[in-house]
């Protein structure tokens, strides 16, 4: 034959958790260890075939289910990757693979309660091995993806809690784009914005005076995809 | 069986022509007739199933040139679409066709060069014919996508010749935004950009004074797509 094209949907899947030595909230993403050729033993995106009578999202939404055990805040189509030598492997010449990406956003409790196994297993996103295929690649878009959109979107919201101080919401946007934010000139962005609304609870602390919480505006969508939202 | 799952490649095609009654220019697409079932006889995107050793990009580009003997100035994936409905045929119902979806622009003396025939044919972006498949509603989301990556990028110099006056540019701005801009302050956000350079010509004409030509700075991407720019 040498005529299969295989169309499978995998999805990048991004939570805020501290980084093991600095305790700084960095970027994870959960891997999957591959248990078939090609690329067997190889950590992978979490993904595979779409079913015959599956939307496109619904897929993502499945395959990011089964592996982590989560539900995303924040589910949007990437990109379709489909170089033809992308799957290329020596004991199945012929077969071609080409994957829709998807991304995802949890927030840290959630993905703290997300199980860990032999074959599912976080990563920090700039500390991922060399993975199965082109995801290297893929999650390399992704982060991309994340930073622009961080810019003019209201998608941080979607990496915490229902509620957040403001000083939490800055370190989201410092750590997804990577330089500190001078915290009275965030605050006077975030609030002309309209997209958090604050609430009457405070966070208190031993170390801290207490700190007023905010919630996500849902009169804002998380992200503005014209024709397509809420599609 | 009841197992298939095409894919296919879809572009939508923009070029600025004048209206055929006002004369003011206007976004047109081409549409391709379809000559086979599903929906035999009705207009759709140019596109068809994917070559097995074909890249996707080369894809678009392929059917781009067959149905319409153009080479796109500028060329980005849009989105995969793959409602499990959306190609339902009431003479084939277990087939299934998820279409990954490019966007081309065109200049108008290319699009004006276009073959033109009785299974090809330009409409006014804001006039198409109920379309095959899901194609109005692919169309509305290019549109939509068209009009915000102008107003952050460079892409309106690809619907325009090699040179161009501010004129010319400002008024591909108000076609696609449907909006009227400020001559002067456009002038100034454009030359603050530096994404034109002024050349040494004029554009003359008979009921103008002489207008300076400029060009796009090619040292800019087109369009900036981080990691998968120039890909």
């Amino acid at each position: 034959m040498g005529e299969s094209i295989t169309l499978a949907v995998s999805t990048v899947i991004f939570a805020l958790r501290p980084h093991p030595e600095s305790q700084h909230p960095v970027l994870w993403l959960p891997l999957v260890r591959r248990v078939r050729s090609p690329h067997k033993g190889l950590w992978a995106l979490p993904g595979g075939p779409l079913g015959t009578t599956e939307d496109l999202a619904a897929s993502a939404r499945r395959n990011l289910h089964e592996t982590t055990q989560l539900t995303p805040r924040y589910l949007e189509q990437l990109y379709a990757f489909g170089r033809p030598d992308r799957s290329h492997d020596q004991t199945m010449p012929d077969d071609r693979t080409v994957s829709i990406v998807y991304w995802a956003l949890v927030h840290a409790d959630v993905a703290s309660a997300g199980v860990e196994s032999d074959n599912v297993r976080w990563f920090p996103a700039d500390d991922v091995p060399d993975l199965a295929f082109d995801h290297n690649q893929i999650i390399e878009y992704a982060l991309w993806r994340l930073r622009n959109k961080m810019e003019y979107s209201r998608i941080a919201a979607a990496l915490l809690g229902e509620t957040f101080t403001l000083s939490e919401l800055r370190e989201v946007h410092e750590v997804v784009l990577e330089r500190t934010l001078d915290p009275a000139n965030f605050r006077r962005q975030i609030e002309a914005t309209g997209q958090v609304v604050a609430t009457d609870e405070f966070r208190t602390g031993r170390r801290h005076r207490p700190a007023r919480l905010y919630r996500h505006n849902h009169s804002i969508e998380l992200a503005d995809n014209g024709p397509l939202t809420g599609r």
